[in-house]
């Protein structure tokens, strides 16, 4: 038997050789073009520094689609285009405050202070107090918490007081596990009578930045005013509650004009051997209104830029369709993913895959997958390649916010999400430190090498 | 034959199985001790910013020897002493200058100017030229470069200009291929008669800070002057050389004091099964002159006495005696290093395991580890535990400068460096901004866990 099979396992053998040497080839010129071509990094420069925060409705975004469309058209696709979709138009309305001060209280143990200003954001897509709101804070440490105490809210602010946990080793197990406080919070406290509702960030950060992000309301129940609130500023108020009444005057101005237009902006390179078949890459243009967007989600944008450039440099023609998509307003809508969505299905297009770029420009460690187990395995048989990269840590689970409404149409499209190193995510998440100065241009380059690398064998193969 | 063997079986994988599942009961106490109670960080800005720079022969070195035993001690060890050494003593001895200037020239084709500052800084152990030297610029490529031009450079600066390779995935790579011209540059130089050298500074960062490192001179060949550029100075001055001469003025103080005393500072916690086999576990103390050493290697200072304390914190007592040792003089000499292999050897200690950190307090990624065959394997079976901890990535080769003369006599040590993602590491690396500011707290305590989740199945294991 041995002798029978020998020759057949031999020519097996070589071919899959032949073919990983071709692949490692290609890769090694894919990751000369972008770690010494790369326009990434000064794309993200314009971007950030030119254009700056790009929320959903604001004259901003209007600006970052032009540039969008005006820069994947200079890295050379066959075709860009942009997919108009209705957004919400949220605007923080002026600059939100809140200062604590002592209520008198004969009992209160601690020195004399007069009034403290807190660090503090309104959350996105929250109504404003428009006047000074006054109230007594009342913290709760978890939604349990909160029912316990459900009898003594009514009239007052309820602080969420809810931490990040620090012995998750992935950030966003931490943030998944908190970030129910602002999305849900203001609902559950207004349930009970709450007047406005604090958050503290979600965030591992050493600074006292406040972290927007944005929260849900219930049509019946009363919408109240939000906000987050720095990490020292918490800590501080915390402290203090233990040892006296506290009460905050709080102000804010967010409020809804009408829907507005926006756009998802496309870029296509025409597969050779399979048109028909759609393989998506892409980050959302939208950031919040408080920062530069850089890690979130500029970085993605110009990561997804990045590969088509490199593929048109490198004349690399792709067998399937790429589809390169800037997405409209991920932060306070999805607009611009659910459209995309709606209109491939309505075309009836093929989606095989689809790659997204949105957990920050960090140094790249692998990648979310969520697909059939035969899709799975494909991909992970290609962990060889993409660990040299330094991207091999392949997972089950992931995608990303723009991409998921693809995946929910039951046609079997595999997503998949860039994993860059989660530490420091949450220090410029949705705060004003999420600057182009917060992002370093190896590790981003190396994010939309992986990424690259990633589509060429998902083209090649096929799932 | 099924029936025998399968009870078998099952007792051996319910054995391993009860074993593993001990061993992620400790690492996910293990876990909670650093990610919530580690004083790594605020450790790293007490010896950063109240002591700073702390080059061997300094007064900053012996503020941060007593820094060192004072908290090494309060991190509980069993005993904690100085073990002495002679050090060198390099002395930079005044602000490094150089400016550029054209040499007039009928062919020049470029407009005007008259002189301009270059960014600079002494390479360390370098010989000051004391008095302004000014000299012609014969830029050279490489070692090739500089052998076909080597008639031409006899009293003109030679400036090393190779650049740092990007298209190494891991940055230590394209350090090792540039940093011999920092080290043997001058001397090769000096050979044919050059007057200075101006090395391309070792770094892929995107600012013009020049980064200093320890050079070598050769006693029978003339010690020349020898600085390192800034990036954006060392491709203008390549430019400007593409078009017209130029001559620089450079002026350096560097020299040798006599040799003084320094010190390793070592911690022990005693074994209490096998007491004569050590493990240790180590950075280094001193660090340039021109920087806080934060990332080089304040972290990996900090991050040994972290393993103390969360040991201590833990109630854990290691089986073997683990030594943790702040090791002097690894930038300009590694006299310590050197002198704790010698104790080592006199005593005729067995020592199984020496770990070091110093690729700065990065997010971990790994280890890389100098082992035999069968002692690699046994590494290799705990990948799982420290994948969970995100250092998964254990690869062949890797040690340390100061654990390397362990590994050197013969005795079989296994030598172990942590590897950190290394995409910032040559931003900051000898460089003015390698400070406290630019290490993540996060980053820092997860290389901690990761090396004492390594010590800590070592030490119970064996090798």
């Amino acid at each position: 038997m041995k002798s029978i099979y020998l020759p057949i396992l031999f020519f097996v053998t070589s071919a899959a050789d032949a073919q990983s040497t071709n692949d490692s080839l290609f890769l090694r010129r894919l990751t000369a073009e972008v770690m010494r071509n790369s326009t990434a990094y000064e794309n993200l420069r314009v971007l950030t520094k030119t254009i700056g925060g790009r929320l959903a409705g604001s004259p901003q975004m209007v600006k970052a689609e032009q540039w969008g469309l005006a820069t994947m058209q200079k890295a050379g696709a066959d075709k860009v285009w942009m997919q108009e979709c209705q957004v919400p138009h949220w605007v923080r309305g002026g600059r939100d405050k809140a200062s604590a001060k002592p209520i008198q209280d004969s009992k209160s143990k601690i020195g004399k202070w007069h009034r403290k200003d807190l660090a503090v954001i309104a959350l996105g897509n929250s109504i404003g107090s428009m006047q000074p709101l006054t109230a007594q804070v009342i913290e709760v440490k978890s939604f349990d918490d909160l029912e316990e105490k459900k009898d003594s809210v009514r009239g007052k602010i309820v602080f969420y007081n809810y931490a990040f946990n620090p012995t998750f080793v992935k950030t966003f197990q931490a943030y998944a596990d908190a970030s129910p406080y602002r999305s849900q919070g203001p609902v559950r406290a207004a349930r009970y009578g709450a007047a406005a509702v604090m958050v503290r960030s979600m965030s591992h950060s050493t600074d006292n930045e406040p972290h927007t992000g944005a929260t849900r309301y219930n049509d019946s129940i009363q919408k109240i005013p939000a906000v987050a609130v720095g990490l020292k500023d918490a800590d501080w108020l915390s402290n203090t509650l233990r040892q006296q009444k506290v009460e905050v005057t709080l102000q804010t101005f967010g409020r809804f004009l009408p829907d507005t237009t926006g756009h998802n902006i496309i870029a296509e390179l025409r597969g050779t051997e399979f048109p028909n078949e759609y393989i998506t890459v892409g980050g959302h243009l939208d950031s919040w209104d408080n920062c530069e967007g850089a890690h979130d989600d500029g970085a993605g944008c110009v990561q997804t830029i990045e590969i088509l450039r490199a593929f048109k440099a490198l004349g690399h023609q792709p067998k399937r369709t790429i589809r390169f998509v800037l997405f409209a307003n991920e932060e306070n809508g999805l607009r611009g993913g659910n459209k995309y969505a709606e209109e491939a299905k309505a075309k009836g297009e093929k989606h095989i895959f689809a790659l997204e770029s949105d957990a920050g420009g960090f140094t790249p460690r692998g990648f979310g997958i969520t697909a059939s187990d035969a899709a799975f395995k494909k991909i992970q048989s290609w962990q060889p390649l993409l660990a040299a990269l330094g991207g091999g840590e392949i997972a089950r689970g992931g995608g990303g916010a723009d991409i998921g409404p693809l995946g929910r149409d039951g046609s079997g499209t595999v997503l998949a999400g860039l994993q860059p190193d989660s530490q420091r995510y949450f220090d410029f998440h949705h705060a004003r430190t999420d600057v182009f100065e917060a992002v370093n241009k190896r590790e981003l380059e190396l994010g939309a090498l992986n990424m690259a690398a990633l589509i060429y064998l998902v083209d090649k193969y096929g799932l």
